[in-house]
């Protein structure tokens, strides 16, 4: 699997392990819910500093989002 | 300090681990050579896909790049 898609299957389980929707998370931190919903499905080549805004919403380092990888 | 400088150091300090230069490091995952050297300046929003091209060249997960940040 590319890593685009292993990263979103990633947040995915992140996301719902807090209860909140798509919409509601992309709201917590600020951004697009469009975009945010296509990153989840791995079609979006994220950066880095969004990476680092979707770890501060989740409130984990980093590495943790990238753990087994 | 912001993410983007903080990846750039780590970065740095795996690449000299390896001994390599910039230029010959660069040269390995087939990353432009000036692209590269900001990326450890901090200078580039560097996206996943170049993140885990950097990984693969040192042989090492992704999580393990952002470990400590």
């Amino acid at each position: 699997m590319d890593i685009l898609k292993a990263f979103g299957q990633q947040i995915r389980e992140f996301r719902k392990n807090t209860g909140m929707s798509q919409e509601d998370f992309a709201t917590s931190i600020s951004m697009d819910r469009t975009y945010y919903g296509s990153v989840e499905n791995g079609k979006r080549n994220i950066s880095l500093e969004n990476i680092k805004k979707i770890a501060d919403g989740f409130d984990v380092p980093i590495s943790e989002l990238f753990k087994g990888l």
